[in-house]
């Protein structure tokens, strides 16, 4: 089975990053093609760098169908393109928050949500009310360090930042997990839990275990309905070559 | 007070008839710059379409802010980029269709939208659940007319058709107004509501005259929080304007 | 256009202010006719005050249909007889707390209220519930200062007051904007804004600009179905003149 | 125990018929006190007519308070004046609609209403929204006679339109009780329980069972917060016996 | 009348403190029969406690419809087994947590409940859910007290304990009335209620005063749909007994 | 990894049935332990039955963890004890209901769920309630098959009942896949997929990958909060066992 997981932004470094994780908890026979856009913003941290790199999504996901991956991971915490992303795919497209959410979701009755910048509460708030989920969510909680510094301040120290929210959520809302809500914490998982005795989940091995659950199960995205392929027609200047 | 009326597919003649609607209620002392896109979808019918169409809007009001304009309409019922076209403007920026369903639940206890394909109505769905407003409407119902096919079919016997699906709504889900779900369908509020007696609001007029209501209360997007101009940072490729 | 702008308590002092806030964001072809009830409490701060003000309402409603005004505004935030009013008009009728939550909607993505008592806090979560407004709300928060004292306060002490607990809500809770929860603080907005830089929406000035855009949508209340005109029927004592 | 039961219109047979059914289940120590506005609409059928039924019902708990009664009912199935009502008492006050909504909810997992006018549906739906009942109602169904003709069209043929719309929502929607929706329906459970089989609730009733419950339980309406005694003010006009 | 009060767990103690509190507000010619399971656990704190507890509740609900009883209560705030109960019965069951909901709903706008350890909140939680009582609870509250601890506590010393959470939900939150969340706290509210002032519910006393309220309205389970006795059909081993 | 699927019921030949479904999709390097009650119900219909299956799952969950497997299946469509088993395994749980769920929320935007029998429907409501899916359900469908007769129906004549619910849902509803509410029709969703075309889910088959994923993640039950081990205690009578 192969599977590629799209880092939506444009670091080279966070797509390693991503790719290391999914390939961590892949299974042998799978095959984890990590990429990301040639063009767009160099991390996602609010709704407009979120509109602009769904398109970079949806130019690697036609390539993914075109090089005949089975499925395709959207490893950013606010699944950018993700309906868009099905209409073109053939095989299931998972996005790392809607994986998170539903694999927490199986080992506590609620769990809460550390990502990075305050500014984008909001996006992991609003996924929540999207995919039902808001009432398995204690609170979504920011340890406001920018998407791009979370590598150089270090492993530990982020970890520490990182639980020390979940703490909290932990012994004042009763969360009984925690969910990384960011691509660039991917490697996190281990030495959070460690930290504070919760299972953590971060979204990128999640979706890559649910992708191959599905393509196991022989269920791919949907052509019936509003995730059919999309309607063929007129696409104009730099993006002519998604139109008929 | 100038708005921007942007038509986000790339469609001239739509985007001809949807600034027509916009002066048709603007004040005098308004000005109406309709545009589209150089690049995109000719029309929008499905989440593809919006997640592209939503990088042209984008563009546009990128433009629109240079050029000073005081306010930004999106003119397709899907209210595509909608937040990050906030992040980028100073001024309001208003979607058609929440403009609709703000301006409907003002006149009625309930209203129906009557939209284009059967494909996008989980689209409107969505959108309404984002607002708050799914207690307010009684059903999305569908014509099936393409969005392209809407001008060529005429506009009478499109009316009816819109009129047969708004009647319904009335008699048997008591329904008070009738949301016209498309910006394509700009032109025809009058005359179905000749047909068939109820409300017809249409989300570029409303728009419009939300956006001077906005202008003439001095309120402007909020730049506090989620809505604050993007964070400066790189871009790449051939959106490599959008970076610092 | 000719807007009736009702306060729905018996205060002079706040009719007129009420009246200033209207003119004051009213175009010029627009006429303000400010009014309130001949019987009635003198401020409003709980379900009995609003029962009985609702009746007031209505009797400036039906004074105002006779007369031929166009627009009819409640000018007092519970919205008080807000649909029965609508069942006695032909012309729009609008709230301002449904004024003021639809325009702040268009401006961030969550805002807080500032109201007068704690004890009425209640009567604006009820009402953003049954607009469809409550996940757009961060909280409902009270200066504890009774209606009929906020005049005497004076605007400076009054608007540091709403300012203060504005800035609670921006800071921990991400408010992007503040609504003005009352009618006596219809003349704040400026003040508040100054001092703690979120937009303020009031609602006042929102429901003139609200009824001007309808009016010239040439939108108004639906007569189909719940909002109709009453039923024909029998009144007996002081309500006779309400009867066949 | 002495529970004032308040019809909120002015029909004076209508107000014997509930008192009928009120005595027909209270208990042989308890005292029913029937009584009606002396100042209102005859009966109620929308919006307005509640809002104005809603000053008699207050004048009548005032009186009932003064009186000394223990507890107090609102008979109609709008419960107009609720929270008001629940100000000016000392002791519990009940409408017929969340009696009836309470009481069905402990007998079946789902309930049908079914009530008069189609245009008044909308009103128990609020009801359901508002008490938190909207998920254990399949559905408010209409019979379509006005509120004084009910009594005209003789018990049987009315039960037996009751009963049909009671069928459908067994049949169709999994009903498994029926809440008759209005106060001059009180006599009719028995006949249309015997007609379609399944158990009938009528709120009158309802409404006097949990005003005895609450009466022996020692509890009455919470003083503390926003249903505290109304705070003291001038009343203007023909209300001015309501103020300090 | 009759009326079954099941103490969930297999304390004796417990079991005899709940039928005090049943006597306590039985009617005269109400007769109360607690009692208790033969087997299961003698405290219940936690969704497995729960669940062997709801067979042993199921088995007693049986031998009170086998003793001709009229009505049962399930006297643990969990409503343990309380669908299955009623599919068993043929009178009125009746859950301690949604008759002390149901009527504290009847006496304030919003209630706190206050139960034993943190471990169970969640339950409680999702009863009000299950009950449409979210938004009428404005939080749930523990102690921190083990069940079997409630008695030697001392009824003064753990007063006190409630008081003090319940003051907290009072002066922060709007509560306006407390219930006692668990069946060990049957003989508090009068103390409760002294010491902090709220009305103060136990959802022992509720239950029997809706099951005489539904006995004297005629009213019992709907035997239509899901609660209608269950299915015939064989059971295996110790739970043989139950089948066909 | 071993898992353990326990059918709920104590049908030989359904527990059978299960385990094949299960080991079709599991790992070569997965063990399917299938195994049901020895007490119990053939069959689960209704609350009463579900109330009862679920100690006989708990007791086959508490063997289980004491033979060391690695994760437990409850393969019922009511999920009976879940929460409960949670608090007794070390290792994951997941019912068959929830896999279901959320696999096929993956792959589209609503689907519809077909079960056996219209009494058992509510069940599958209360699901998607508690799970938070309810908006992406468009229908619970019902064929009115008894559990027990699913088998002597015969394949053919059973996949065939269910694709003309399954069709309705599709092009009534817009239903972007079909769940089968029931372990007896595991076997199934390859000839109902052939016979309408749309993905089919079956819940046991998504459990056993939704367990190997979650091992292979190294995810486990939180043993933090509500989910912990269950406070040791006595138990008397038949489920002393279960004591300290």
């Amino acid at each position: 089975m192969k599977i590629q997981v799209i880092n939506p932004n444009t670091s080279q470094s966070m797509t390693a990053s991503i790719g290391r994780a999914a390939r961590a908890v892949a299974r042998p026979d799978t095959e984890i093609i990590p990429c990301c856009p040639d063009a767009g913003p160099e991390s996602i941290e609010g709704h407009f760098d979120e509109a602009i790199a769904a398109v970079g999504v949806l130019e690697e996901v036609r390539k993914g169908v075109a090089a005949g991956y089975d499925a395709h991971i959207i490893a950013c915490f606010g699944d950018p393109g993700l309906l868009a992303a099905r209409e073109l795919a053939r095989g299931p497209v998972i996005g790392i928050a809607e994986a998170a959410f539903h694999v927490a979701s199986l080992i506590c009755t609620r769990f809460a949500v550390v990502t990075t910048l305050t500014r984008t509460r909001i996006i992991a708030e609003h996924l929540l009310r999207n995919y039902g989920m808001t009432e398995h969510c204690t609170s979504v909680r920011c340890v406001d360090v920018p998407v791009l510094e979370l590598e150089s301040m270090g492993e530990q120290a982020l970890a520490e930042r990182i639980a020390e929210q979940a703490m909290q959520a932990r012994d004042n809302e009763g969360a009984g997990a925690i969910i990384l809500g960011c691509g660039g914490m991917a490697d996190l998982p281990g030495l959070v839990s460690e930290l504070m005795g919760l299972p953590v989940v971060d979204g990128v091995a999640a979706a890559v275990k649910l992708a191959e659950a599905l393509g196991e199960l022989g269920l791919a995205t949907s052509k019936h309905g509003d995730l059919a392929f999309p309607l063929a027609k007129s696409f104009t200047g730099r993006f002519a070559h998604f139109g008929r």
